[in-house]
C-alpha cells in the first residue's frame, strides 16, 4: 500500500466513456499516463469530477483495480466516498480497503442536510471502520453542509482522518485551518481559480481539475510556489485563469473533457443526464480552451527545482 | 390501476423503521389506515419525508406491493422518483408501473446540477417509457434546479405530465401556472406552511407533510377552502401553523416523526446519518407539538361539505 | 388630523418630475384624484417607489403641504422616514408632524446594517419624539434588516407603534404576527405579487404599489376580499399579476412611471442614476402593460359592496 | 495637490466623537500621525469604516481641511463619495477638489439598485467633473451593485478613473482584472482577511481598514510581500487574521474603533444608531484583541527593505 503526504498534486481524474456509455479504459490509462508523467503524487477516483453521480460502485472499483495495475507501488490511488447512508459508506469504504486503495475522500452525507454531529458522527463512523487515511471534503458551496473549524478540532483524535480538500471557496480558510491546528490536517486546495493564492498562503497541496486536460501546467505552478518563485508561477497562473474557471462550473465534467480532448488525453462523452455541449456554449468554451492553446507557454524544468527550506513556507 | 386526479390532499407518507433499521410495516399500516380514515385522495411512497435518501429500491417496493394491499383499488399509490441518472430513472419508472403505482412524482436529476435542457430530456425520457402519470416535483430549495413556465410549456406535449407539485415557496407561482397554462398541470402545493395561501389561489391539491402526524386537520383545511368556507379552514391554519413550520425544517423527518409519535400514529426512528433529536432541539419541538395538542381544534364535520361550484374555484 | 385605521388601500405615491428635474405638481395633483376616485383609503408619500432616494426632506415638506390642501380632512397623508441617523430621523419625524402629516412609515436605520439592539433602540427613538403613529416597514429583501417576531415583542409598550408594512415576501409572517400579537399591530401587505394571498389570510390592509397606474383595480382587489368575494377577486388578481409583478423589480420606479403614463394618470421622467427604459428592457414592459390595458377587466361595483361580519376576517 | 500613485497602503480612516458627538480632531490627528508614522501611502477620509452614514458633508470637508494642514504636501488625501443622486455625487467631487482634495473614492449610486448602464452613467458624469484621480470602489457584498470587467472596459476612455478598491470577496478579480486590463488600473485591496492573498497576485495597493489599529503590522505585510518576503510577511498575517476578520463584520466600526482604543490610538465612541459594544459581545471582540496585543510580532525593519524589481510582481 503506497503511503499518502498529502502533499502536492492529486488530480480529480475523468472517467471517460465510450458512445455506447461504458467506461473507456484505454483513454483513461492515457490520461493517467499523461498525469504521471507530468509529476502528479497520486489520483483520486469516482469523484464529482469523475462522475460519481452517474457511476456505480462496481465501476469505481473496477477503476481502482485497473490504475492500480498501471501505477508505480508508492503511488497513492484515492477513492472518493459520496453516500447517502453512514452503512454505504462503511462498506464503500472497506471495500476499497480490500480492493487496495491507498485512502480516502469522505464528503459529508449526500442529499440530507445533515446538522454538524450528524455529520461529525458520519465522519466518525467512517474513520474508525477503516484504516485508510482520510481526507475531508469540505465544499458547503454545493454539497450544503459546512466542515466548521470545531467539527474539525472534535475530528483530531480520529489518526487517520489526516488531510481537508478546502472548496469554501473563503481562501482565508487555509490561513484558518494552519493557524488552529498547525500541520495536524494537510490543506489541499480544491477551487482551481483560488489554487495559486492557497498555495500562496501554504495549502501542502492541490486536489486539481483542469490538471485532467493540463497536466504539467498545474504541476508546475505547484513546485514553483512551493520553490518561491512566485513569478514565474504567476505567469503561469494568469494564462491560466480563463480556464481554471471552468472548474466552478456545473458543468465542470462536459468543459474539463472539452478541454482533454482538445489536448489530447480525453474524450467528450458523458452520461445522462449530463449532455454534451452544443451551440453557443460549446463555442463559448471551445473559445476559452483555443485562446489558452494557442499562447501555451513555455515552462521551466519544473520537475528538478530546488525546494525552500522554509519551515513556515514548505 | 386507479386514476389519479391530482386534485385533493396526498400524503407524503413517512417511513417507520424499527430499532434494528428494518421498515416496520405495523405502524406504515396504523398510519396509513389513518390517512385514509381521514379522507385523504392518495398517498406518496418514498419522498424526502420518507427518507427516500436511506432507502433502497426494493423497499420502496415492498412498500407499494404492501400499500396496494390496503388501500381500495380506486385509491391512488404515488412513487417518487429521486435518480442520478436517467437510465435508474426510467428503470424505477417501469419497475413501479410493473409493480402497480397508480402514478409517479419525479424530480429533477439528483446531484448534479442539470440546466434546463437536461432536466427537459430527463423529464422527457422517463414520461416516454412509462404509461404513468407524472407530477413533476419543482424544489430548486432544496434540489437547486428550477422548473421554469417555460420549461413546463416544453413538456405539454406530454400528455402523462399532469401535475407539479409547486416547492418553489413563491406563491405566486400558483397563479403564474394558471394563467400560462389554464388547468393543462394540476398545481398542488407542496409546502405546507404556504398550503393555505396556495388553495385560496387555486390550487388543485396539496401534497402534505403534517398531515402525516395530523390527517384530520390537513384534510380539513383543506376541504374547507374548497368550499369557499375560509373562515373555518383560517381558524384551524391558524392553530396550525407553528407544527406546519416543522415541514421546512432540513430535520423534518425527524420533526414530524415526532409528531406523529405524539399523536399515536408513528415512531421516532430514523436510519443514520439522520440521528434523533436531543436536548434543547427535542424539547424545543416537543413544546411545539404539545402546545398544538393542548389546544387541538374541534373540526366541523368536513367529509360532508358542499363544493363550491364557481369554475375559477373548484 | 386625520385618524389612521390602517386598514384599507395606502398608495405608496410615485413623485412625478418635470422634464428639468423639479417636481411635477400638476401631475401630483392628477394621479392623487384619481386615487381618491377609486376609494383608497390614505396615501404614503417619500417612499422608495416616490423615489425617496432622490428627494430632499424639503420636497418631501411640499409634497405634504400640497396633499394636506387637496385631501379631505380626514385622509391621512403618511410619511416615510429613510435615514441614516437617529438625529435626523427624530427631526424628520417631528418636522413632518409640525407639517400636519397624520402618520409615519418607518424603515430601519439605512446603509448600515444595524442589529436587532440598534434597529429597535432607532424605532423607539422616533416613537417616543412623535406622537405620530407609526408604521414599521419590514423588508429585508431590499434594507438587509429583519424586524423580527420577538422586535415587535420589545414594541409592544409603544402604543404609537400601530402596524407593519409587511415585505418579507414570505407570506406565512401575516399568520405569525397574528397569531402573536392579534390585532395589535395591524398588518399592510407590502409585496403587490403576493397581496391577494395575505389579503385572504386576514392582512387587514396594503401598502400598494401599481395602484399608482391601476387605482380602481387595486381598491376592487381588497374590498371584494374583505366582503368575502374571493373567486370575483381571483378573477381580477390573475389579469393583474403580471403586471403587480413590476411591484418587485429594481426598477420598479421607471416600471411604474410607465404604467401610470400609459393609463394617463402619470409621466415617466426619473431623477439620477435613475435613467429611462429604453431598447429590449422598454418594450418588454410596456407590452406587459399593453396585454394588461387590452384585456383590462369590468370592475364590479366594488364601492358598495356589503363586508364580512366574521370577526376572523374583516 | 499630491500626486496618487495607488500603490501601497490607504487606511480607511476611522472619524472618532466626543462623548457629545462631536468630532474629535484631537484623537484623530494622533491616528493620523500614528498611520504617517507607520508609513502608509495616503489617507481616505468618509469611508464605511469613516462612518459615511452619520456624517454631513460639512464634517467630511472639516476634516480634509484639518488632515491637510497636518501631512505633507506630496500625501494624499482621498475623499469617499457615497451618494444617492448624480447631482450630490457631482457636488461632492467638486467641493472636494475645491477644498483641496488630493483623489476620490467612488461608490455606485447609494440606496437606488442602479443596473450596469445607469451606475456607468453615474461614474462618468462624476468623472468628467471634475479633474481629480477616481478610485472606483467594487462592494456588491455590502452594495448590491456589481461593477463587472465589461463595465470598466467602457471606463478606459475616462482617464481620471485610475483604480479599483477591490471589495467583491473573489479574489480572483485581482487576476481578472490585470489580465483584462494590464496596469490600466491599479488594483487595491478592500478586504482585510484576503489582502495577503490579493498582494501575493499582484494587487498594487491595500485599502486598508485594521490599520486604524494596527498601522505597523499592515505596512510591514504589505511591504514584506511587496519585496517578495512571503515568508516574513505570511508570519504576522497569521498572527494579524483574527483581528482582520474584524473588517467584514457589520459592526466594523465598533469592533475596530475597540481596537484602536486598545492600541492608544482611537475612541469606542460612535454615533447612533451605531450602539457601543456590550455583554457577550464586547467580551468577544476584546478576547481577539487582547489575544493578539498578547503576541504581537517584533517587526523586521520593513521601511528599508529592497523591492524586488521583476516587473510582474512591485
Amino acid at each position: 500500500m503506497a503511503n499518502v503526504t498529502w502533499k502536492g498534486v492529486y488530480p480529480a481524474l475523468l472517467t471517460p466513456f465510450k458512445a455506447d456509455d461504458s467506461v473507456d479504459f484505454d483513454v483513461y490509462k492515457i490520461n493517467l499516463q499523461a498525469q504521471m508523467d507530468a509529476g502528479v503524487d497520486g489520483i483520486i477516483l469516482g469523484g464529482s469530477l469523475g462522475e460519481a453521480s452517474s457511476l456505480s460502485n462496481e465501476e469505481k472499483r473496477d477503476l481502482l483495480f485497473f490504475s492500480k495495475e498501471i501505477v508505480p507501488g508508492d503511488f497513492p490511488v484515492i477513492i472518493n466516498i459520496a453516500e447517502q447512508t453512514t452503512k454505504a459508506a462503511i462498506q464503500l469504504a472497506q471495500d476499497s480497503e480490500t480492493n487496495g486503495a491507498d485512502g480516502l475522500m469522505l464528503l459529508p452525507p449526500m442529499r440530507y442536510n445533515a446538522d454538524s454531529k450528524e455529520t461529525l458522527e458520519y465522519f466518525k463512523a467512517v474513520a474508525t471502520n477503516t484504516s485508510l487515511p482520510i481526507m475531508i471534503y469540505n465544499n458547503p458551496v454545493d454539497y450544503k453542509i459546512m466542515v466548521t473549524l470545531d467539527m474539525f478540532e472534535a475530528m483530531m483524535p480520529y489518526k487517520n482522518i489526516q488531510a481537508v480538500k478546502e472548496s469554501t471557496r473563503d481562501v482565508s480558510n487555509v490561513t484558518r485551518m494552519i493557524n488552529r491546528f498547525g500541520n495536524r490536517f494537510s490543506v489541499l486546495t480544491g477551487v482551481d481559480p483560488l489554487a495559486m493564492e492557497s498555495l500562496c498562503m501554504g495549502a501542502d497541496g492541490w486536489v486539481a481539475g483542469l490538471v485532467d486536460a493540463f497536466p504539467a501546467e498545474t504541476v508546475a505552478i505547484y513546485r514553483l510556489v512551493k520553490a518561491g518563485m512566485i513569478d514565474e508561477a504567476l505567469k503561469i497562473y494568469r494564462w491560466f485563469l480563463p480556464v481554471l474557471e471552468l472548474d466552478i462550473h456545473p458543468k465542470l465534467v462536459q468543459y474539463i473533457k472539452l478541454a482533454a480532448q482538445h489536448t489530447g488525453i480525453g474524450t467528450a462523452h458523458v452520461r445522462a443526464p449530463r449532455l454534451p455541449l452544443e451551440g453557443e456554449e460549446l463555442k463559448a468554451v471551445t473559445a476559452v480552451i483555443e485562446k489558452a492553446l494557442a499562447a501555451r507557454p513555455v515552462l521551466p524544468d519544473y520537475l528538478n527545482l530546488k525546494h525552500k527550506k522554509d519551515a513556515a513556507w514548505a
